[in-house]
């Protein structure tokens, strides 16, 4: 009977979906193990609906603590694979947070692989 | 036309998916994010078919080297959030890793605290 | 260019995950393709933070016309495989279809196949 | 005890990833529900490492019938949104369902929205 409540709650929390090009390819972007959970974390909080996760929100999380998840964001939007988005309704102002300069470096990382690939299978 | 060779290899490597509550507790469960990491890189062999990466393939996809992949999955094995499983067919013997004793350990830790909930209330 | 920004929609509306035994025992539940689809919408759409859509944003998204989404969803509240649930904040209150009964149906039907396949091997 | 091994099994079969723009776009493709979730299907067991299910092997899945999904994948065949790979190594000759097409259409059919989009912002 608790079991199933417990297995009820798994289901509950769900499931995320990582393009497996992300974990191929992350440390060719500059991007350590650290980092590379931090975003997965980002991502989670983004895809059920909370676009802003706190620093102390992801420390829960992690084995990192709060200062220390800041200072990894910081890292995390200076190499640009992590951007913070604004917009406004009204007088509020909402910030999220966006994966999408990942996705890009992670397509232009494979599109420079096969054009390269494809120098080299010409010059042979 | 290069751009869309690029987008059909990123829809061929595909996705996992990944339980949220591993994302939760993971930390609690005592496993770093390097180890996690490692964890997330041999759920993504497993489903894709290869089911016992070597230390060399793990370290290609992250900024561990060899060596220290190894000790990493001996840890993981220790802390009993890993397993290895044999199976022969014939002459040949076969190993694969199994992380049914990670999805064990973090359904016991849910199960854990609805029992410690629960107890809470009773006693309000 | 304009690829790309294709490619980042793409990426914006993400993936959601089913359960591969959804896949394999939906029929064996009485559910068809239609009523399985219905249900894969219910489920993206409360994946992605809308928790009870209308006849008409599901029908929106299948070759159904909006009464027959409405029919269909009755037909699956019946067969107890969907659940509506209400909430109230202050004096609104909410609805939100709830997956839970689906997986409970499916997990129920792997026990009692276990157990059928433990019984065969002991009268052997 | 019972419980945990269904749920074992559960978590053993694991979740396949699907594109939320397959759920958003398949109708104004021309696929209708059945043939949907033909595909998923097909999906599924591709990414579970089985290239070429038989229509038999659907069909156990399905409330179809075997010719049905024989007919069915014809169809798809013939609407462009299926395609059967075949490879050969050494005298043996693999033949493999591939969705690319699939993913191809539905991101034309974005881009030409898009298209459209953008024409009739101009003429505004």
């Amino acid at each position: 009977m608790n079991q199933l409540n417990t297995w009820q709650q798994w289901m509950e929390y769900g499931n995320i979906s990582i393009p497996v090009i992300l974990l191929k390819h992350y440390s060719s972007l500059g991007i350590n193990e650290e980092e590379c959970m931090l975003l997965l974390h980002i991502h989670s909080f983004v895809e059920k609906g909370q676009a802003f996760p706190t620093p102390d929100e992801l420390a829960e999380r992690m084995t990192l603590s709060s200062p220390e998840c800041f200072f990894t964001i910081q890292g995390l939007l200076k190499k640009g694979v992590l951007e913070i988005s604004e917009s406004s309704a009204g007088d509020v102002r909402e910030e999220s947070y966006s994966l999408m300069p990942l996705w890009n470096s992670l397509i232009n990382k494979l599109e420079k692989e096969n054009q390269r690939e494809k120098i080299e299978t010409t010059m042979k």
